[in-house]
C-alpha cells in the first residue's frame, strides 16, 4: 500500500538552499513540494518567473507553477523546510512552529537554543527527544523547530562522531577551504576569489567551535550537555563551487592507532543506514587511501553529495592523527541534512 | 667609489624561479647577471629563443642574448645562484662548489645536510658559521653551499622567529593554501585546480616540519642543535597564481598576550633591516587588522614581495594565538629569499 | 531476444576522453567493454592499477581487472574506439582496420583522408558509404576507419547543419571559448589560464575551418564535395573544466528570419532521434531564451551531455544572425560522438 | 618653474574605477586629489574609513583623510572625473558642469549625446572642438562635460583606428572576453564565473557598435559624422580579474598585406606621444608575434595599463585581417582613459 506523500513547504525557495531543496525533493518517496514561500520580491509570482535556476540541469516541472507566498502561516503544507536568512528565520520559524507546523530549519538562528535539537542522524539522533521540552516550553502544539548544522560543521561532526564514540576526543583543530555556494547568490563577489583566498567567513569559526559540542554532547534529562573538546576553527574561502574540505587535526583521551581510526571510519554505520532512510547514504564516511585525495570537484557528488569523503589520515606531531574531510556543502551540508532529518523524525514516529 | 658588481650565473635559468631571478636582479646594485645555464634542451641558444618569458612584462634585455650553457664549471661569473629541480641539484651544486664557486641555492637537495646554511638572514644569519665547517668537511676552498628554505617555511619561519625569541614556541599547527608557481611550470594541469583544491604537496608537510626546526635552531660549536618544537602541516594546492597563505596555530612556553603577539610580530626589525641590505622590506612582517586580510592577490607584492603579511592574530582554544601568514611564495619564498642571503654574505664578508 | 553485446576494445584507454569512453559505455545496451590499449607505461598493469581515475564518480567495476594491452592487434573486441594522440593515430588504427576491426576514432590523423568518413550521425550520415570505397583503396576486408569531427566542430557543425539545410550558408565567423579538458590530462599548465585566457589552441581554428566543409559537404559518387562555405574561425582557452562555447556569426544565401533560425534549430530532428538509438539525445540543439545563456556549468551536460545548446539568437551588423552555442566537449565532442556514429553504424547495417 | 597642479575631485571615489583614479593620479606631475564624492553611505567619513581599498597597494596616505562629499557642486576642486553608475550620472554632471567645473566622465550617460565629445587622445582629440557647441547648447560657461568611451571600446577603436585612416575599414566583427572589474564591485557572484563563462554583459555589445563609429566619424561643422562602418559585437564575461581581450575581424575598403596591417599597427604614434603627455604611452599599440599573445597576466600592465597589445594578426578567410587585441579595462579602459582626456584637454588649452 502506498502511504501519502508529505506535503512540504519551502521557505527561502529562490535561493541556494532552495533550489537545492526542490532538485532533492523530486520524486522524493516521502515527500511532494507543495508550497514555495520567500521573503524577497518574488512574492505573487510562479516559481518559474520568480526564480533563476542557478543549478546544472532544469528546474523541475512540478513546482514550475506553484505561487510563490509569503514566508508566514497558513502556507499549504504539512511541514517546513526552511533556508530563510539568519536575521529573519527566527521570528518566521517560530511563527510557523506556533502555527502547528514542524519546521526543519537550515538556517542558524535557533541552532544553539537549549530546547531546539541539532541533529545529524547518524551522530545524535537521540537529541529529538528536546522536542517534548521545546513543545512544553514554547507552547507548541504539533509545532515544533528542528535543525541541522552549519554546513561546515555537518561535515566535521560526521568525521569526528564514530571516533569520539571509540577513543574519546580531546582537541579538534580544522581549517577549512569552503565552496562558494556556502555563501548563497550572489553571495561571494568573484573579484574576491579569483586568483585569491577569503581567511574570513562571517561566524564561520564560532558555529564549528560551538555547534560541533552540541552535536557531540549527550542529552542528560532535558537538556544537552555540551561535549568537552577544546576547538579550534580556521575558516577560508577558496574559488570552488561546491565542496567544502577540511584539515583535521584530532587529540584523543585513548590511544588509537592509525588503523583503529582508518577502520572506525570506514566501517561506520548508524541508524540511518539500518532503516535504510531514503537520503542515507549506504556509507557515513567514504575513506580514500589515494595520496591526493579528497578534491572538492571528484568527491564533492560520492553517494548523491551525502557522503563525507575523508583521506589523508596520517600520525600528527603536535595532535595525535591529523586527515583530510570533504562532503557536498549545500547537499549533505545544507538541504540534504534537513531532508534526511526529516525523514529520522518520520521513521522515529515524530511526525505522526 | 662605486663597488664593481659580483657577476652571476643563474642555475635552472629558463625554470619559474628562474625567471624571478632574472627579473629581481635586474638593475640590482650589487649584481648583474653574466651566466644563465639550464639543464634542458635549451643550452646553446641565446636567453631570448631558449627562454619562453613567463612573468608580466618584458624579458630584461641585458640578459637576451646571453647564451645558455649547460649546468657545470666554469661559467663566467663570481657566484651561483641555483634553482635546479631537487634530482639533479645536489651533485650539480656540489661539483660549482668544489670549482670555487659560492652557490646560492634554492634547492631542497642539500638543506637539511648538517654542514650546509639554511638561513632566512632576519632568522639565523648567524648559521652561515657553518661555511668554516663546510669548507673544511668538504674540502671546498673559496666555494660554498648555502640553502635558503623552502617557499612555505620561509614565511612561517620569519613568522614564528620573533614570537620564539621573546615567549619561546612549544608547538606549531600550520595549513598552507599554495599557489601554482610553487610547483613551477608546467607544474600543475589546470584540471586539476579548477573548481578544485589539491590536499597534496609532495614532500612538502615534511619539509615544513623538518626545515622550520633548523632555521630555528641554535650553533653550538660546528653544528645546529634543532628546535625543540612540535610540529604539524597539512599543506593544500588551490587556484591562486602566486602568494602562498597559512593558517598558524601557536603554543608558547611563556604567558603571551595578543597585543604582545601582535607588537613582537609588527615591531620586528633585524640585522638586514638595520644594515639596510637592498633587498631587505623595511619591515619582515606586516601586520593587518582588518578582519579578511591577508589575502594573495592584495598582499602578495607588499614590500615588493619580501614582506610577509600576518592578519586574524586571535586566541585559539587548542593551542594559545592563531593567525594567517601570507608571502610570496617566488620571491620571499624562492629568488629573493636567496639573493637577500646573497646580500647578507657580502655584508658579514664571506664573499670578500 | 537479446542481442549479445559488441566487444569492444578502447584505444589511449587511460586517457581524458579514454576515460570517458569507459564512463559512457557502463551498463550500455549494445556495447561491452573488454580489451584496454594504451601507449604509454601503464602496460601490462590491471587498469584500476594503470590509471588515475579523473573523472567525478568511481571507476567502473568491470574494468578495473582488465590487462592494459599495448596499442596493437589483436585485441579482445569486435570493434575499436580509439581516442590515441595524433602523432601514433594513424598508423594504429590503420593496423586495427587492416586486422579486421572496425575502427571509430576520434584522433584527428585521418579525418580529412578523402576516403575516411568524418560523421556527426545527425547531419551527415550518407558519408559511410565512404566506407565501401575505403575497403577497396585500402584493401581492408571487415576492417574499416570511420571518424568523429575534432570537439568544437561537432557542436559547430551541429548548429550549423539545420540551418544550411533551409537557408543555405554562405559564411561562418566563429569564435570559441574552449574547457580545458579538450587538451586532455596534463594538458593545459594551471599558470596559463588561472586569471588568464589563452589565444592559442594548435590547429585548432585550422581543424574548424576545415572539417566543417567536409561534413557539410555532399557525397558524389564517391567521394566528397566540400561545402562552399567561407569560415572564419578564432580559439581561445579559458579557465572552464568542460564545456565548449562559441560565438557564432552565419551569412545565408537565402533570406531567414530569426523566427524561421530559431524554430529550424528548436525543431530540428534527424535519423538517430527517428531510429532512437541509446545515445541519441531527443533534440540535437536546444534552444534556450534567457539572455544570459548558454552557460557552459549551466548547460554542458543537458541530455547527458549529447545536446547542443544554443542561446542569444540575434541579427547580425555584418552577417546576417549570430549565437551562441555550447556543447560538452569529451561528451558530445568526442567520446559520445564515437559511441553514436557506432550506434548508427549498427543500426544502418554496417557492422553485421 | 613649476606650474601649480590641477586640483581635482573624483565622483564614485569608493568604487572599483574610483579607486584607481586615486592610484593612477598619486605622484601625478598635473593633478593632486582634493576632493572625494559617493553617492553611497560612505558620504561624512574620511576616505581610509569610507573605502575598502581593493586594489593591490595600499592606499595612497595623501587621500585617506578627505572627507567623502555627496556628488553634487560645489567640490573644493577645478575639474572633475567620474565614474558615478550610469544611473545617476547625467544629472550630476550636468549639474557640475552647469557650476562651471569641467568634468572627465567614464560614464556612459552623456557619450552618445550630439553635443559631447567621446574621446580617446591617439584617435580623435580634435572632437574636442565639440565643446564650444556643447556650452552654447547647454549654457555652461567654465563648465563642460567629456566623456571616454567603454573599456572594450577604447581597445577596440585604439587597434582599429591606424589600419581605418590607412586602409578605409568596411567591417568589424568583434568577440570580446572580459574581465571581471569591468562589473564593478560587487560585480559579478563568484558562482557565475567559477568554472563557468557568462555570455551576456548588459548593453555592452549596443556600446561597442555605436561608440565604435562615433569615435572613428568625422567632426563637420559642429557635429560628428558616424563612421560609416559594418559592426558586430558579441561579448562574454570570464573569470580574469583584469584585462579584457577582443578577437577582431576587420574588412577594409582597400588592399592591405598582412605586413602593411602589422606595420601600421605597430608604428603608429600619435599627437599625445608627439606631446609627450605624462599618462601616453610611448607605442598606443604592442605588436606582439608569439603565437600565444596577447594574455590578460601577462600584457595588461604594459606601459603601466595604457597600451593595447596586439596579437594572431592573420588573414581571415570571411573578412580581411584578424587579430587578437588586449588592454587593461581599468586603466587604458577606464580611469587612464579619463586621465589622459584631462592631459590632452590641458596641452590643447582647453582648461585654461
Amino acid at each position: 500500500m502506498l502511504r501519502k506523500k508529505y506535503r512540504v513547504g519551502i521557505l527561502g525557495a529562490t535561493g541556494t538552499v532552495g533550489q537545492r531543496f526542490i532538485q532533492l525533493l523530486e520524486n522524493h518517496p516521502q515527500f511532494e513540494v507543495t508550497a514555495l514561500a520567500a521573503s524577497d520580491r518574488s512574492q505573487g509570482k510562479a516559481y518559474a518567473e520568480a526564480c533563476v535556476w542557478r543549478l546544472a540541469g532544469e528546474m523541475p516541472t512540478s513546482v514550475r507553477s506553484i505561487k510563490v507566498a509569503p514566508p508566514e502561516p497558513p502556507l499549504d503544507c504539512d511541514l517546513i523546510f526552511s533556508s530563510l536568512p539568519g536575521e529573519i528565520a527566527r521570528a518566521v520559524e517560530e511563527g510557523f512552529a506556533h502555527a502547528g507546523y514542524p519546521v526543519l530549519s537550515n538556517s542558524s538562528a535557533c541552532r544553539m537554543d537549549r530546547d531546539v535539537p541539532l541533529v545529524i542522524p547518524e551522530v545524535n539522533h537521540e537529541h529529538f527527544a528536546l522536542i517534548e521540552t521545546q513543545r512544553r516550553a514554547r507552547s507548541f502544539d504539533r509545532g515544533m523547530i528542528v535543525t541541522n548544522p552549519n554546513c561546515s560543521t555537518i561535515m566535521l561532526a560526521l568525521a569526528l562522531a564514530p571516533l569520539h564514540r571509540r577513543f574519546g576526543i580531546e582537541a579538534v583543530v580544522v581549517t577549512t577551504l569552503q565552496a562558494l555556494s556556502g555563501a548563497g547568490y550572489p553571495g561571494v563577489p568573484s573579484l574576491d576569489v579569483c586568483d585569491n583566498v577569503l581567511p574570513f567567513i562571517d561566524k564561520e569559526e564560532e558555529k564549528i567551535e560551538t555547534e560541533t559540542l552540541k552535536i557531540l554532547g549527550r542529552l542528560r534529562e532535558s537538556s544537552i550537555e555540551m561535549a568537552n573538546i577544546k576547538m579550534s576553527a580556521q575558516c577560508h574561502r577558496v574559488n570552488v563551487t561546491d565542496g567544502h574540505m577540511a584539515a583535521v587535526r584530532v587529540k584523543f583521551t585513548r590511544p588509537a592507532s592509525l588503523e583503529e581510526v582508518t577502520e572506525a571510519l570506514a566501517s561506520w554505520r548508524s541508524l540511518p543506514q539500518e532503516m535504510e532512510l531514503p537520503s542515507a547514504p549506504e556509507r557515513p564516511i567514504i575513506v580514500r587511501n589515494e595520496p591526493d585525495r579528497p578534491q572538492p570537484r571528484l568527491d564533492r557528488d560520492s553517494s548523491k553529495g551525502m557522503s563525507v569523503t575523508v583521506g589523508r589520515i596520517r600520525p600528527d606531531g603536535v595532535l595525535d592523527v591529523r586527515f583530510v574531510a570533504l562532503s557536498h556543502n549545500t547537499i549533505r551540508g545544507a538541504a540534504g541534512a534537513a531532508i534526511l532529518n526529516a525523514e529520522m523524525l518520520i521513521a522515529l514516529g515524530y511526525l505522526a
